[in-house]
């Protein structure tokens, strides 16, 4: 594409490289930031900077904190019988937003995918195992509902019922919210079998 | 919602502020970034001061440029007798990929809506009408096909036909690729009236 200048090139080109931005929005924030006060682009790139030099992982949940350890693992209101164990940071704050658990958590950056060369070393089990110290009573495994989240689900469970640790895992089921005619077979395969009294 | 630290707050917010960034992704992108290497979040936030500090408008056109004039007004092998009129620089883009104009351009930096106070001053049309010095023999109107596309066409060409200079617009039509059907009365309307020979 024919740009009459390198910087928007090079803007737009990272943009792009961005997650879900294709090349029209990548032209279009481009656009967008030019048209923008110089003040606003500044603060801007310096967010950026800020981001990358602020924030760190917490040493015990392996969350992104700025303080460490982690404002979550540091409070004494929460729960530390309870550990929720989730794929990524963000499945925090997702957690988080509901208000509905009051324990602790565990991050393990990623899920076991053998073909992708991703085994247990890869991901934060072994540090899981070594904050099983007596305190933890229940194991709430949040994984993503799919082959890899079931593979490290079941293969965390089994290293920790052997410890005296209850093991649970979230729900899984048809959406609220949603027609149970748009649910896949597989949703409504698992909400079948999962089914409760009312 | 709650984040563990301010820094990601701060992200999430300004990713949110830009055009087609919900809060969803503007998430997403954050924790991407901040699993970049320190590098490559460096540059993109040098990019962006680049971008800013680079990058002008052409006293000319009024595109954006690094050089001004820009290298299109700068260009000898182009066509200075016929001019472009867009609304916006990366209408520019879109022509140019096309590579089926050889003239030169010129942006108004907008269009033309007296309910928002966008009159004549507030956009490029004395400095269009300035440009037109006995070189120019015919300017091509390729504004948005709506409402303020449609008035700011007609006051330029109501200016510039005294001056014996041919005022052209793009075609509105069916666009191609599409299936009829889908198009909307507006548009099948200016297509049977620009109906030409086969």
């Amino acid at each position: 594409m024919i740009y009459t200048s390198d910087s928007i090139e090079a803007t737009v080109e990272m943009f792009s490289a961005l997650p879900t931005i294709g090349r029209k929005t990548a032209q279009r924030l481009t656009f967008f930031l030019l048209r923008q006060p110089d003040e606003v682009v500044h603060k801007f790139a310096k967010t950026l900077i800020d981001l990358k030099n602020n924030v760190k992982y917490c040493s015990i949940c392996f969350n992104f904190t700025e303080s460490d350890p982690c404002p979550i693992c540091a409070s004494t209101k929460r729960d530390e019988t309870i550990l929720c164990v989730v794929e990524e940071p963000n499945d925090v704050f997702a957690i988080e937003k509901t208000n509905e658990f009051n324990g602790k958590y565990h991050i393990l950056h990623g899920a076991l995918n053998p073909l992708d060369g991703i085994g247990p070393e890869e991901i934060k089990i072994r540090e899981l195992i070594q904050r099983l110290d007596g305190t933890v009573k229940e194991i709430i495994l949040a994984l993503n509902p799919n082959v890899e989240g079931e593979v490290t689900t079941q293969y965390i469970a089994k290293m920790v019922r052997p410890l005296g640790i209850s093991v649970t895992r979230i729900a899984r089921g048809v959406p609220i919210g949603t027609d149970l005619e748009f649910a896949d077979d597989a949703t409504i395969s698992r909400a079948l079998q999962g089914r409760g009294t009312v």
